[in-house]
This record gives C-alpha cells, sequence and structure tokens, in this order.
C-alpha cells in the first residue's frame, strides 16, 4: 500500500483498534465508526454518524460481521447497531471487507448490492492467525502444568497450519514432540521439522508416556477410550472449534485435565491479530488494482 | 545412585512432595513427616512421629528450610513444627541437607551437632532452576501481552543463568530479543548464540523500540530516567531477588505495566524444581561417596 | 510393514545398497542384483541371475530406473545390463516400483504388461529428500563462504519444500535469513517461521545486503539485471533442477560465485536417501493391502 | 570506537587483511605492512616500510605474532621480516596488541621496552572464535557422513565454549545430540540447552549408538578401549589442540574414521574471525582509555 487511502473501519473488538490505529501509523486517512471504547491512536477520526462512508475508497467490517442476531459485531459500542443501518449506508461502487461472513450478512449485503470481500477466508490470514493460537496454547500448556515443558514430552495431533507452530514452539521450549497425522506427506514434513511421529489412527497404546496433548484436528480424535490411556496428570489442550476433537464428558469422567480453548487470536493477542487482518486488507486490495 | 537407600523427607511444600515421589519410584524407601496433605505416590511412606529417623541415610530438609520465625517451613502440615523439635531428633553421623541455610538454622544445627549440606548453594541446582524461571518468565509475557512473542523486540538485562535460558526461550518463540550485559564476554556469548547486544551501562537512548523487557540483575538497572525511555504499552518483567532490579514506584506514576516474579520455580513448575532437587541430592551422594 | 516379505533390490547406487541393507536389518528377506560393487549387510543375498525374481513380493528398481540409453541404472555394477533383460523376468502379477518413470521404460514396461508404481512421485519421499538438499545447500555455504553463516544475511529465493528446510537450517546456524516468494500464503508461512519476507517480483533494489543467496525456484529468477546488484563476494547457490534460476554466463561475466547444486541427496547423504525410499517403499505397500 | 584512529597492520593472513579493511571501513586511518599479497579494501593504505609507524595510535601485530625461527608471522608477505626488525621500530609509548604471545616474542618486546597486549588471551574473542570453530566441525561432518545430520546421533565430549556451540549447532540441525562433561554444572547447563547427558568419566557401554562424536577436550579421553566401542561407519572429529584427544594410531588400527581439526576459524571463516579480533581490539582499547 504505497497510496494514501481512505478506510473506515465500523465495529469490531481490539483487533479492530489495533487495525484502525496501524492503518493512521501507515499515513492512511482512517474513520471509525462503532468503536467508541477502543483506545484510539493519533490520527484515527471517531465518526458518530456513517456521514460520508460512501467516500472511503475501503470499508472493513469486522471480525465476525454478524453480532447476536443481527446486529453489527461491536462489542466496544455501547448502543447495539444493526447489520441493516450499516449495509444500507455502504455503496455497491465501494471495496467492503469484512471477515467470516454468514448466509445472513451475505443475503443482506446482496440486497443492497454490495459485495463483501471475506478477509477471513485468505490463507495468509489463516496461517498469521496460527501465530497467536500456538502462543495461547503454549501459554495454557505453562499455565496448567506443574512440570516445565522443558523435557515434556508432547503430543500434537494434526500439523496443519495450527498443528505445525505449536509443535514448533513446543519443541523450541525443549518439550520432545511428537506428531500424530493422518497423512503420509504430513508425518514426512513433521519429521523433517525434527518431531516423532504416529499415525493418527494407530494412537492406541502410545498415549500414556506423554505429559501433554494438543489437538487440532476438528473431529472426534480424542475418544473415551484413548483419554482412559493418558497418564494421569495429563494435560490436554482441545485447540478444535466445534464440536471439539474430546469427548469432554468422558474426559470429565476419567479426571482428564481438559482445556477447550477456542478463538485465542483475539483473545491473547488482539493487537497481532488486528495487524494480520490490515496485512491481509492490503494484499486484497493490491490483487484488486 | 544404583545403591538402594533410606530417605526421610521433613517438611516443605509441593517441591518435597515430588521430591520424595521421585525417590520412591526410583526405589528407594522413602518416608515423609510434615508433609500432611501432599498427595504421595505409592510407595512413600507418611510417618506421624520422627521415631526412626536417626536410621535414615539421608534426611533432607526443605528449602528454604526455615519457615517463620523458629518455625520449620512446613506449609503442608496442618500443625506448626519447630525447627528445634525437628533437628533435635537427628544425630552427628546422619547426612542431611537442607536448602538455603540461614544462620539462625545453621546455629541450631551446629547445638545438636548436626552437618547440613546446603543443596540450594549447588550450581547444578541454580542452572536446574534456571528453566522454570525462564519458562515463568515466558509465560508472563505471554499473558500480560497485547501482541504475540513472535516478532516482539524483547531485550533481556543480565547474561547470567537466567538471562541465558530466558533469551533463548524468547528467540525461540520468534522475539528479536537484544541482550543487555556488562562483561564483554557475556556480550561475545549474547552474541554467538544469536542475539544482538547492548552495553548495560549505556542503554539510555536505546530502549524505545522494545515491547518486552525482562531484567535478571539484581541492582537497580532501570531506574526513573530509563523507565522514561520505554514505549507506552511495552511490559516490565524483573525476575530479580529483593530489592529488584526496577524502580517500581517510578513505573506507577509513569503507568509502566510491571511485573516483580519472585521465586518462580516452586510455582510455575513444583514437580520439576523437585526432580532438580532430587538430582542434586543424588549428586553430593555420590561425592561423598 | 509389520509382517516379513520377499524384497529383491536391482541395480541403482549408494542409495540402493543402504535401502537392501536396511530392509535386511527390518527382518526382510532381500536379493540383490545389479549392485555388485557395493558393500552389502549381512542377510542381504547377493544374486547372480534373475533366477527366483518372480516369487519377490515386491521388487524395487533404482532412482532413476534409466541409465544411459537403454540400460538399468547400474553403477555399481561391472556389466551393463539392458532394461530390456531386466524387465523381461519379471511377471505382471509382482508389485513393482521404480523412481523417476520415464516414457521410454514405462513403454518397455507395458510391453511386458507391468505396473511400476513410481516412488519418485510420492510427496512424502519429496518432502525426505528436501532435507538432504537442504543440508548439502549449507554444506556448500559452509565451504564456500569467507564468513560465518552466523550473523549472515541470506536470502532464499523459493519457499516450497526445499526453500523451507534451506532457511530453517540457515536460521537455525544463526544466519538471518529473507525468504521471497510469489504466494502471500507461502510469504505467510515464512514470516510464522521467524524469517523476513520480500515479494519474488519485487526484487530489484533489495539485494545488496546479502552475503547468500539460495535459489529454489526452477525458472530463470536471477536474471543479469538482479546478479549485477549482489555485492561483490556475494555466494549464489542454485539448487534449481535444469534450466535453474540463474544466468550462469552472466554471473561468470560479473564474476559473482555461483555453485549449481543437482541431485545433493544422493550425493551428501545416500545412506539417508536409501532409508528414504524404504520408508516411501514401506507406505506404498501400506495402502495397497 | 567513536573516535577515529590511526591503526597500523603488521603482517597476518586473511584474517588481518579482513581486520584492515574492517578498520578503515569504521572510518579509521589504516596502513599495513607486509600484508602484500593480501585483498585490500579501498581506503587501506600499504606501506613500504615501516616509517611513520610510531605516529599510530594502535599497532595491531598477527595471530600468532611469531612465525618460523624469528620471524614475523607474515605469509601474505613474498619476502621474510624478521621479529627483530619488526619490534626495534615500535615505541614504547605505543599502544601494541598481539595474538598468542610466546616467551621469545615477549623477551624480544622487553628488550625494546615495548608492551604488547594479547588480544588472543581475551575471553571475547575466545568466545567468538568458538563460532567459527563450531561451523567448522559441522562442515566436516556434512562433508563425511553417508548420513543426514538431521536424525544422527551425535556425542559432543566437553562443555566448554567450542563444545556449547558445536551441540547447539548440531541439534540445530536436526540431530540428537548427547553431551558428555566432568562437572555436575555443565551437565546442568547441557540439560537446560535440551540435551541429553553422559558422565565423562563413564562413557564406557554408551558408545555404540552414535553416527558422530565431536571431542573439545585436550586431553586423551577417547581411548582405544573406547573406541573400540563406536559402531562401525562412526565419525570421530577432534577440535582438541596438541596432543588431541583421539589416540589416532588405535583410531587408524581400527578403521574410525577420524578428522584432526585444527585451527578452525582462520581457515573456515577468516574474515569472521578478522572481524573478532577487531571487537576485541576496540574492547581493550575502550578500557584502556
Amino acid at each position: 500500500m504505497k497510496r494514501e487511502a481512505n478506510f473506515w473501519v465500523l465495529g469490531g473488538d481490539q483487533r479492530q483498534v489495533a487495525l484502525a490505529n496501524a492503518l493512521a501509523e501507515d499515513g492512511h486517512r482512517v474513520r471509525v465508526w462503532a468503536l467508541e471504547e477502543g483506545e484510539l491512536a493519533e490520527g484515527v477520526e471517531p465518526a458518530g454518524t456513517l456521514e460520508g462512508v460512501r467516500r472511503a475508497d475501503c470499508v472493513i467490517l469486522p471480525l465476525p460481521v454478524r453480532g447476536e442476531g443481527e446486529r453489527l459485531n461491536a462489542p466496544l459500542c455501547p448502543e447495539p447497531r444493526t447489520l441493516d443501518q450499516t449495509l444500507a449506508r455502504l455503496g455497491p461502487e465501494q471495496y467492503i471487507c469484512g471477515g467470516r461472513m454468514d448466509d445472513l450478512t451475505a443475503a443482506l449485503a446482496r440486497r443492497y448490492g454490495l459485495t463483501v470481500h471475506d478477509y477471513f477466508t485468505r490463507e495468509e490470514l489463516a496461517v498469521a492467525n496460527a501465530v497467536p493460537t500456538a502462543e495461547g496454547a503454549v501459554q495454557i500448556a505453562l499455565e496448567e502444568m506443574g512440570v516445565t515443558l522443558h523435557r515434556a514430552r508432547a503430543l500434537v495431533l494434526g500439523y496443519g497450519r495450527v498443528g505445525r507452530l505449536t509443535a514448533h514452539r513446543l519443541a523450541a521450549l525443549g518439550a520432545r514432540v511428537s506428531v500424530a497425522a493422518r497423512r503420509y506427506d504430513a508425518l514426512a514434513w513433521a519429521e523433517a521439522y525434527g518431531h516423532d511421529t504416529l499415525r493418527l489412527d494407530q494412537l492406541s497404546g502410545y498415549l500414556c508416556g506423554f505429559d501433554l496433548v494438543v489437538n487440532t484436528v476438528p473431529v472426534r480424535v480424542l475418544t473415551g477410550e484413548l483419554l482412559a490411556q493418558l497418564r494421569s496428570g495429563c494435560l490436554v489442550i482441545d485447540l478444535a472449534s466445534t464440536p471439539g476433537g474430546v469427548d469432554l464428558q468422558r474426559a470429565a469422567e476419567l479426571g482428564t485435565r481438559c482445556v477447550w480453548a477456542l478463538s485465542l487470536p483475539g483473545k491473547v493477542a488482539p493487537v497481532s491479530a488486528g495487524l494480520a487482518i490490515r496485512d491481509t486488507v492490503y494484499n486484497m486490495l493490491q490483487e484488486k488494482s
């Protein structure tokens, strides 16, 4: 983004605050609306109304765009704002982007002739978000374990974005990391990065040695049968989105400590998560031009 | 420790529990006293009295040995135990060890003709304890910072045991680490491990770029003047023992977030800290024989 | 591979020797043919003829299968062996695998009704081979540079398999690594692993700071114009297969030191390369069953 | 070194060339003598005679100062220069430094009333030199081993400067590193940096698993008895200075591949080694003032 542009940032949480501040610091003109309680940097102009939003080069909607019901997701705005009152003010000629578009929001956008580009579907944002997610997993492990990660035996289930970066960080802190994955090439990658490997479908019988298990696979991988094989004191962190990869009821019955951690980027590092959105929006604008 | 020995573990916190459990797991005979509320592993025998303690090959006192006043440090014992009633039962012919002996305890030991070997003065324990301390510093940084450690700019003051291992872990997590030390050889080591370096006595003017400052130097390094140079939002973690390396009053006035973290090993990883005491005691017994 | 199987290994170089030895060490029955000058481990039986090869559960042809002309690739065999005399002895019912099948060999195999499974097309072998390739690049850099890799500024062009593992190793040795790639998600991965990033199509003007450039992109990336921007003394290592990514003629004119390194795995670590083929063949047999 | 100074660099090899070039690049006035065949950077003035050397703020003698017999160590000078003709021209009031002073040179210096400060005895230079030494060990391992360092089992004997940095690099490249040392605190450091540990005096019986052994201990550690326990194919690299740590005659009899590598910094990375001398000289001048 070499050219100075005119951005409007509408709604959202601390990530959107960081995003707006960073845009301003990069020299762009930035106005925000429905972010009243955010701590804005110098140069970011709060707008009381959406007057003038049609002149924006780029309008950035929050992540996710929709809050409860038909509201705009705007936790830092004291008054509820509806999606309808927001989208109605935007124009079909504008470059609009938002995160994690759902059917209801998409239908509403269509009604007003708007095209909303979803930054959350971009691979580079998914990779960038895997960094704070992995750090969040490390933080939970440090908080919950009575032994150091150094020399702990850790098992990471899945070797996609989050699995890779989590395994990397655990190993960097001195843990002895094993990775379980389904595909041979994923296992080859894990081995190339120095981890031991297990077949994800052949975990039974190999679980008793671990002090920590981090799941990243979004299907029920840790069944009751497998949970029962974990050593007493083993910590389980589940990073998989709903319905999660762990049989939580069975874990509770077995007394297994289990932390189900969702949406870590916005919680553990909102500023970094906001900067990642900014970089992605820049890429989208670059590709458009 | 190849030969099976007869250990008594007296008082202490979760570290002593882990120590007793590990000794038993290694095949030794282990009795504990004044650890009533600890979760003991199979094979560890709780003793209601000190009857038979004179037959121990090795008696292990807690870290520190002395609690409040003239009491034995025994937070897991519901009833207070005095140092006097403890030491009076031990014999001059026994191998007794304890952590962080103070003058009062030493005087009392002398009165009964006892030699108490201080495991806390051993260099290998100090190094081993630096690991959980460094992990604790990482945990605090992850909890308190709004940006990821990945790509954060971190400054570590001092490059002794804790400084080295903390810098190593921060860099492993992707932070850009600078190390400030006084001695040229310490700076050369920091550089050999890949860190940037600063002269500890020439920090002024170089501080504004950092997101995180971790102090390990036990003198007032971060004066008010230097604190005022930190960027807004920079987190300061002080790992230095009393009186600490940070002018906390000035930090409060400036609104600098500052966490003074003491005695991390016992807090963040009591089990690992207990295992480190075990290893050190083994070394001491090995040297004796 | 839990079941004991009957393998024949035909032709090939030191990788095939290591492969045969490793199969025998795993408890399989192994016969080799056209590997006369290899140092065979105990249990590997050299066969003077192909008598009995039809009883093999799995026949392993070399990498590549074809040598000069219509010969079997068999540098460790003192007498030339033709592909025809080799394939004519195998049966359509057998599991046959070979590396880097070409049209001529495939046509010949079809004539005899054989199915040859190409292990070289398997992703897990490509990943595994990227490890010795990356180590080979490091070796060349260590041999050719007058400065240490520690603190050197290195640029890796491309962030596929070889680019990733090479960047990882250079950074692990203390180099300051930048990665140039075309795709935004590749750049996000490079950043997530701690490297600085450049756009591959915008290198001009950013090259003068590097001590080392490693190319992994199989198109002419380092044009004469870009080569002219490199600092005097910068080393260029080209790992890209024919036609290579560097304008070698222009490099020679400019006096740029340039090493074009091909087929590193078999050269720098034949034993590891052979073990990788073994693992891949095991996976193929596993999938078949 | 903020003030511009007047340096003379006398004799030496490529390290002294790099040193002179770097001093000039830092803005100092630099004259060189007895370095005729070196490739000098712009700004470095070759001197045909020592005329004017008395006006130098700092005179830098080579490493080592003395060559064969009573000659100045000056391999890049086509004509032999004696120590006597060199030192006779310098003055007692000058700051003179040199590397690895021996008795003969010291006596000669005393005769002329000169004080020669030995930069080679400085701890920071020893640490800095351990970096290219460790890289040299890695290079030899990459060149000589048929398996990748990735996943290789490596044993480092000794955990001083070179042992630490070599173990660090081998582990960074994916080797599974064990460290053997004598002192408990050295073992604790090795463990804190993630390595497995062995007692140096209890190696017998633990050697058969290693693919690589790197010795850094300057006494005969690898006796014939221990060498006989190494697996066939294990590579031994001896970095210890004369008389070396390996029974080379016995190694030859056993067919053990053994590389005795001395003076690596000047061989593998003369430029970095020269920069390290420059930094050390700067520190010495700083302390003086």
